[in-house]
């Protein structure tokens, strides 16, 4: 998906709630946003916001020398989500259809997002995503490939988030034939994306036969690109592949094979979908 | 008040708003915001947002020819709220606080705002504004200085809001020896701001001993700035100002005489007020 024109002020506003993470000195704040606004200008719009977006949050990392400005509130929303942990387990494993309440569960997850707002409601999204309707409703075509699929990629979004990923991974390997996982995250922090650091503290990497590929930030060593045709070859190796958020909708939406599951935060994501901001998908 | 750096994104989004008035050439849009983006780099940010608002949409006009890009929607809000003027004006005459009652009509058709957000619901807001608290409560203020003025500057905001303005200063005349009026326009078009055509068109103009001054758009020969000299010698002069809105507030809040009245529908407003948004205020 190409960023649309409302994507540019859009990644300023990213770009000063970054920023504001790390200082409260209004001039380095305007120096960010200045370099932030000259970088824009000087891109190609016709990139995926995700590509656009690592450029932004390069300049305020480099700027600032803060190479994690979002670690408080990730660390925060790791907690809390713990938290919720084992209450959201038994609602799954009470539930009529195990599967769909962890599905749901997981999207609820996608709403703590930094990058698509600054606000959000934890316990008051999972509880309005719980009875829900999907707006693209692909579960019966996701169940029929997890019953023919023997291993699973699965792109995680962010921290916080991560917690419920893995309650929906365990769910699927309770109900599914699959042996082998394969976890993406991010290869270095950006935004509250999940890193290797994040899967090892909710103990994601508990799961048996679980892997982790990196995605990288744009920054050489952090990992591959979704562009990469490393990455896109992973997708097309695997038997089913499971994509959480709008970041990773954004970079792979043409890919035909992904099953997407996200909230629409942002105006731009909703059209693209042709629903509204707040609806929920399993777009597969 | 000075320009926060949260306006810098939010003036590309109100000049991609504008621009979408006119046309749907993605490749004129982004050519408007490429040079919107570029005269925000080179502006001095402690301006006030209004200074900084009419550079934005002078852009706007030049590049597509176009020098009233809201004239749809200013004629729709108009006429919209035309057909609520006798119901409001009942409403007025059958209430224990007929001025109060102008007050929060007055106030609520403050969310006709295209500057601040692109979608409101205007009879939603006035059932809401009838019975909501003002947040910041000036009203016997307000009155004590009504009841010894013989004169009255106004500055009005946005179309169909000069409706509700004008059903304010009917009340206002009704029940206080005002016998003079001043109604300040603005000199050509911007945003969803009232003009002059406005005024007549909604019958303002049929108000006895009205007069209207002209504040300027930033382009020679619209008017006054509010800044300027002669401009605040009409303050001074005046023994009641009643101020209407987020831009009269963002150019004349450190002017103490002013009684505002608006709806909080930025952050950055909210935040200067002390207030969140939705709130409503008569400041004095």
């Amino acid at each position: 998906m190409k960023a649309n024109l409302d994507c540019i002020p859009c990644f300023q506003r990213q770009a000063l709630q970054a920023v504001r993470f790390i200082t409260n000195d209004i001039q380095v704040q305007e120096q960010v946003l200045r370099k932030v606004i000259t970088a824009l200008y000087d891109q190609d719009w016709s990139q995926t916001p995700p590509q656009i977006a690592r450029i932004v949050h390069k300049i305020v990392k480099e700027e600032t020398k803060n190479f994690d400005p979002y670690s408080k509130v990730k660390k925060e929303y790791n907690d809390r989500a713990l938290k919720l942990y084992s209450s959201m387990r038994n609602l799954v494993e009470k539930s009529e259809n195990p599967l769909l309440t962890a599905i749901r569960i997981a999207i609820a997850g996608n709403i703590i997002d930094f990058g698509a707002s600054s606000s959000f409601d934890l316990t008051k999204t999972i509880d309005s995503i719980l009875t829900k309707p999907l707006k693209i409703n692909g579960f019966s075509k996701l169940t029929e490939v997890l019953s023919k699929s023997h291993n699973l990629t699965y792109l995680g979004d962010n921290t916080g988030e991560i917690v419920f990923d893995k309650l929906l991974i365990e769910t699927i390997l309770n109900h599914f034939e699959i042996n082998e996982i394969q976890f993406a995250v991010k290869g270095a922090p950006i935004i509250n994306d999940a890193t290797m650091e994040d899967a090892e503290y909710v103990n994601l990497t508990s799961i048996p036969n679980i892997k982790f590929i990196k995605i990288g930030i744009g920054i050489p060593g952090t990992g591959l690109g979704r562009e990469d045709k490393e990455f896109l070859d992973i997708i097309k190796k695997s038997d089913m592949i499971i994509s959480k958020g709008q970041g990773n909708y954004e970079a792979l939406s043409d890919q035909h094979k992904i099953f997407f599951l996200l909230i629409a935060k942002c105006p731009v994501i909703a059209r693209d979908l042709g629903i509204e901001i707040g609806d929920i998908v399993l777009k597969g």
